[in-house]
């Protein structure tokens, strides 16, 4: 079963561009290590401080395998420095 | 430039398989026939009566080509019959 995550993240004013640049990093990180994860992409919203990683991940164990990286680890809190307030996750599962 | 859309929609209560039923009919047609459509997915929440359409284009073409086709008018109104309001639409601009 497919599962998907949507992460919406809100970064501190004037702090996009690092917070951009760590996030790359970990999206270049997922995509090298993960092959369980089938998707990992962050977008920009119109309100330039809105960040949406849209991932799905072929399943469960992928998924507890991301959160246990430790690119996951590290760069996840690395960006927590540039983000204002937590981010809201929606998990869901695909069924189409 | 690739664009992502989360299309997030409220199913009536009792009639989410009317619904899912009708989606999927969609996402067939997007598939078969949108090269320009990367991805087009439909979640489902916790909450089931929650759905959300992930969805990438290539270019800005793709993604106006996608909304002019005969099956997203067709059947985008023919799921709006089992739609508990209009669904919810964040277009966003992929940066990683």
């Amino acid at each position: 079963m497919t599962h998907s995550i949507i992460a919406t993240i809100k970064a501190k004013s004037g702090q996009e561009a690092q917070f951009l640049a760590v996030a790359q990093e970990l999206i270049a990180a997922v995509r090298a290590n993960e092959p369980g994860c089938l998707l990992y992409t962050l977008s920009q919203g119109e309100d330039k401080s809105t960040f949406v990683f849209m991932e799905r991940y072929a399943d469960d164990a992928a998924l507890a395998a991301h959160r246990g990286t430790e690119h996951f680890k590290r760069l996840g809190r690395a960006m927590g420095a540039f983000m204002d307030g937590a981010p809201v996750i929606q998990r869901m599962v695909e069924v189409g």
